[in-house]
């Protein structure tokens, strides 16, 4: 059986909310940030990076969020999350995976984990304070260029909509108001009224 | 026909060689970033986040390193760029791509990049000064977790292979002395010695 290392808040949630949307037997597995158990031997064991999400297989370990979404996608095609017979789509929607992973999520990284990439305290301050600006600006070339509606790709619902679900679900604690992108706060209700959403945020916020 | 928008040093080296790697037929078009050719409204008319790579195809355009291989390996399936038939050997191979995207190349951007993250020009200079920290650390991480050899994920040539050929040739500019890492540094050997690179690198550096 699956089991996915995640912990509640961070990005892990996007695989979490593909998982159950598959239809996939899983198992979730909490891992506490609070008691540092991602630098942890016995989690370093299964993720050497020390960070979630990783999926347990029977085959391995994985690792980063746009290989899980599509391994996910590709593991149950009967649950169409992503268009696996069109190259061409195939490589929009990994785009958009790719984007939300090394351009989105770093930008907001920046405020909580701004010592990966400086030692001195006032340049963590100066990087803090310059994510409301970055994870604005990303918001609004999602809403502008990307988003194609009712789904992030179009008419069919995709592991795209869980990532930018997770990723728009930190908005306000980034200092953005999410009004001012109405296409990304739509989605981001439509989403918490799914099944397999609320599910998901039952468990990760119990 | 495929259309390649890159700037020599960068991260669309990778591409590029895949591109040639593949039997592709295509055009490159230098894109120069001392004249800021990448902010021009020409430009972020074919990408708007102001970045190369980009690639044009006859279905529209195709941005982000991970997701243009990924399109390459699977419109060239004879080129056997990728593990296409297999789930999770493709998302082992799409972990290693997500990661020097997401950490490699986001950690040798705070170098020369720095502005992206913070405004105080004391702050560029502390998250420049931890690059070759941090190139060292996933240098290693690579070297002993991710390198299968003889190539990135085993006996066979991947997409994986020209990207990291790319970080690995930003190595010293970033402070680190590749001799520290010897799988890495013997497979840009061998990579360099390939005639689809050699053919790109006398391109890009014409
Ligand atoms: N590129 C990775 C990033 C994973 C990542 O940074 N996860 C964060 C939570 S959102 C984490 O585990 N942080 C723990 C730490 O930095 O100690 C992915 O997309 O999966
Ligand atoms: N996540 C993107 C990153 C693209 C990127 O940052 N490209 C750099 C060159 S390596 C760039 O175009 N920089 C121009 C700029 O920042 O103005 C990818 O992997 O393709």
């Amino acid at each position: 059986m699956l089991k996915l290392f995640y912990t509640p808040g961070t990005c892990s949630l996007a695989s979490h909310i593909a998982l159950e949307e598959a239809g996939a037997a899983y198992e979730a597995h909490r891992i506490d940030f609070s008691k540092a158990e991602q630098t942890k031997p016995e989690y370093l064991a299964i993720n050497p990076k020390g960070r979630v999400p990783a999926l347990v297989t029977d085959r391995g370990i994985l690792t980063e969020t746009p290989a899980i979404l599509a391994y996910i996608a590709q593991s149950f095609p009967e649950a169409r999350l992503a268009p696996l017979d069109d190259p061409f789509e195939f490589a929009r929607l990994q785009s958009f995976l790719s984007y939300l992973c090394s351009t989105v999520h770093v930008a907001h990284a920046h405020a909580r984990r701004a010592a990966r990439w400086a030692d001195d305290p006032a340049a963590h301050e100066a990087m803090k304070a310059k994510v409301p600006q970055n994870m604005a600006a990303c918001s609004d070339l999602i809403e502008r260029a990307m988003f194609a509606g009712p789904f992030v790709m179009g008419e069919n619902y995709s592991i795209a909509d869980p990532y930018l679900f997770t990723i728009a679900s930190w908005l306000e604690a980034d200092g953005v108001d999410p009004a001012r992108f109405p296409k990304i706060l739509d989605h981001r209700n439509r989403m918490a009224a799914r099944p397999a959403v609320a599910k998901v945020l039952a468990v990760v916020q119990s």
